[in-house]
């Protein structure tokens, strides 16, 4: 017994060492803050908790870097985040010339303006996907929404208008998952609320013309329970993922709730076919692609790191970029902050207002200057936002002729987008508002769509 | 960035730090198994992260004390754990006299030889269920099992009969959870096994003579994707407690999977009635009452924790002794050993050469000293296993006396016990085979049971 107390002693020794350490590295934080005005972050975590991953190299060169992961984005050019770096650090592939002329010779469409402008910029794996849909094996898409607020900005649209085009072009099955759990966990929310914000979130998704007999909509904290194949691949990733994984992953601590901490496994459990028998008839070798902004990478990376370990298949991505504040490309749209984005809410005046109030200029400070000068397409939010919603590429390209010359005003392009956007979102709005709470009822009930698997 | 490379730097040294001491604490582990024999285990964690209970201190005091977790059971001394500290330790209270005369006079029953013999020892809250029950308001008993493997042995019943007397007197409802999920998290088993274990046990527990009326067995696997109440208090436990906590009261390190991280929420969430809205209509309020044994505690001080944050009752508890091993009472049975244990499929031939092999004995080594000095009914297990399944008070006093003075023998005790066993096995086996599939199915599946609430 002495022997054991004389261990127990040593053990509590070393436990004041690593306290001590554990003090000294939030002292460092604290000093990090002052000297960079900025949280230090597990964006660039020690590599030794980082996933081995065989899908290229993590974040452990992240000097320098912008910081982009499921919670946090944030650049430090005004251009925004440096996108081809992101695509080297995260190990993904650019869509590049080859990709697109494929796509639109296996949908036999022309690609959709995100894809030919960038938009959706990176992926994983999608030749896989093409080369197996050429050889008539379908697959299906998985995308998805955190349903924080009752309301979505125009951003929050992106994956949705190509998703939507995706299966229209591909004709194949929708699952789309709402993580009303994953906000209860993160935020300062009831399930009661996160769970109404999930129906209203739908009826906004629902109005972007998605079919009920090729899509399925579920929130999380319904489709756990009622579908006891779907738990039994959260606990499958979960057995195959530890905390010192997600902790290099996500950056997680041991203050961190057990909730957040295995949530990573829920968002992952939908890229496998067999989290949907009502679907795929138990089929669990349908290839998934997921169409996402790159931020939420990480839980795919670590969904590719599990999948063969559990025998089942790893998820295609399609990576886009992030939707620009009003105030400017270095951050995302924030849903808490009225100011930052357009919201599918807004009247006509409001959008106008917020445009002309708020949105970045590129443009010269004076009439005379910009005429001579002309302004800068790179970081001018109204151009940004048209090249997310003006379809018309030969209109767009007169647009940017015009603004870099200088013979376009600040003002005459905020007037374009603003006649670009009142009439979408009016569009919008009168979809939605033809959206039941009958329909969102159809959509969310776990039953079979319209394919044969 | 060179301050942020700096930084980088000084958080690479640190961790190095941190990793030279964690190599040390490896090593004194090392020292500590080849000095002690044993391995050294977390049931004494750093106090710093325990859980701050409110029922009172935790095990930070465990120099020279049993370990009790739910994964290790050993005692220090011949005599088995020692339950009075093991009451100071956990803060739970003693089952006393006065107790024991108020369940008898509440249920108008003689108390169970468990609880007059103090295998069920201890409680938490006992008394509020009775001054509720007193009060015409009704309670629920909660208990479960591990399904790890198909064979169940007599120490495994000891939950089940005492559960079902309880039910008897009290004529209340019963769920029994099988957490095929912690198996699979645990062992090295699939899904599929783990599943048919659950069926193969719930067998046993059926034939314990339980009422399908009165009774919900539930495996996790199906349960969690047929109840969307029970994954919402699952979350909710999730988000109210850290890794940190867990860590501290189970354990755990970094290197494990985080649905090993996680699962305690699941053990906890039966403890509450709104996980079974189909028993008890959505009545958040019924209390609940666990009785298990002692190494299930931690999970339970953890739902005490959580219980009043997420605005939910506390359950209360009654703890049970662990039934020893044949080899003697430090440690319990193990279901991989199988001459550590009397199974449910063992013959009258297999119980009895066990017995007479294998039974660890305190009698003395020949017949002239046991004789003279007697034997020690205090270690000897086949006089243990006596007081679990020998009902007769007054037999029991009788052997106590004639093996403590001599008159009777190792040899003659343990036929005493042999011929107990047999014809309890037996008529277990006998009863199991009347328990169809059907039967199953019809106790695992979520209806309401003849009790409105």
């Amino acid at each position: 017994q002495s022997s054991k107390k004389k261990i127990g002693q040593c053990v509590h020794a070393i436990n004041a060492e690593i306290d001590a350490a554990v003090q000294l590295l939030l002292k460092l934080k604290v000093d990090y803050k002052q000297m960079t005005g900025q949280d230090y972050k597990a964006g660039c975590p020690p590599s030794e908790n980082l996933i081995v991953s065989n899908n290229g190299p993590a974040a452990d060169d992240c000097d320098g870097e912008d910081l982009v992961d499921p919670w946090n984005v944030s650049a430090s050019s005004t251009k925004g985040v440096d996108y081809d770096k992101l695509i080297v650090r995260f190990g993904s592939s650019k869509i590049d010339k080859e990709l697109l002329e494929r796509i639109e010779k296996v949908s036999g469409q022309r690609a959709h303006h995100f894809l030919r402008r960038g938009i959706f910029f990176s992926h994983r794996d999608m030749h896989q996907i093409l080369d197996a849909y050429e050889k008539h094996k379908s697959f299906y898409l998985y995308t998805g929404r955190g349903p924080s607020s009752e309301a979505m900005h125009v951003g929050h649209l992106i994956p949705f208008i190509f998703t939507k085009w995706l299966q229209d072009v591909f004709d194949i099955p929708l699952v789309v998952q709402m993580t009303d759990d994953e906000k209860y966990l993160w935020k300062d929310l009831t399930l009661e609320e996160c769970h109404r914000f999930t129906v209203e979130n739908a009826k906004d998704i629902i109005a972007c013309g998605f079919d009920v007999n090729k899509t399925f909509i579920f929130s999380d904290l319904d489709y756990m329970g009622a579908s006891p194949q779907f738990y039994r691949n959260v606990v499958k990733v979960q057995k195959h993922v530890t905390f010192n994984q997600v902790k290099g992953i996500f950056g997680f601590t041991d203050s961190d709730c057990i909730g957040k901490i295995s949530f990573p496994a829920i968002q992952a459990a939908p890229s496998f076919s067999s989290s949907f028998p009502q679907i795929f008839g138990g089929k669990k070798d349908v290839p998934c692609l997921i169409p996402c902004a790159i931020d939420q990478d990480p839980y795919f990376r670590m969904t590719r790191d599990v999948a063969p370990r559990i025998g089942l298949l790893k998820p295609a991505l399609l990576h886009s970029t992030f939707f620009p504040a009003l105030q400017g490309a270095q951050t995302k749209m924030s849903a808490s902050d009225p100011n930052s984005s357009i919201f599918l809410t807004d009247t006509p005046k409001q959008i106008k207002n917020k445009i002309n109030k708020h949105a970045f200029s590129g443009g010269k400070d004076t009439v005379e200057e910009h005429r001579k000068y002309g302004g800068n397409t790179e970081v001018d939010v109204s151009f940004l936002y048209l090249t997310f919603f003006l379809e018309d590429d030969e209109k767009l390209e007169k647009i940017k002729e015009d603004y870099t010359s200088g013979a376009l005003l600040t003002g005459e392009l905020k007037k374009i987008l603003i006649e670009t956007l009142q009439p979408m979102i009016a569009q919008h709005q009168e979809r939605r508002k033809q959206v039941t709470d009958e329909m969102v009822q159809q959509f969310m009930t776990p039953r079979p769509l319209n394919y044969k698997f």
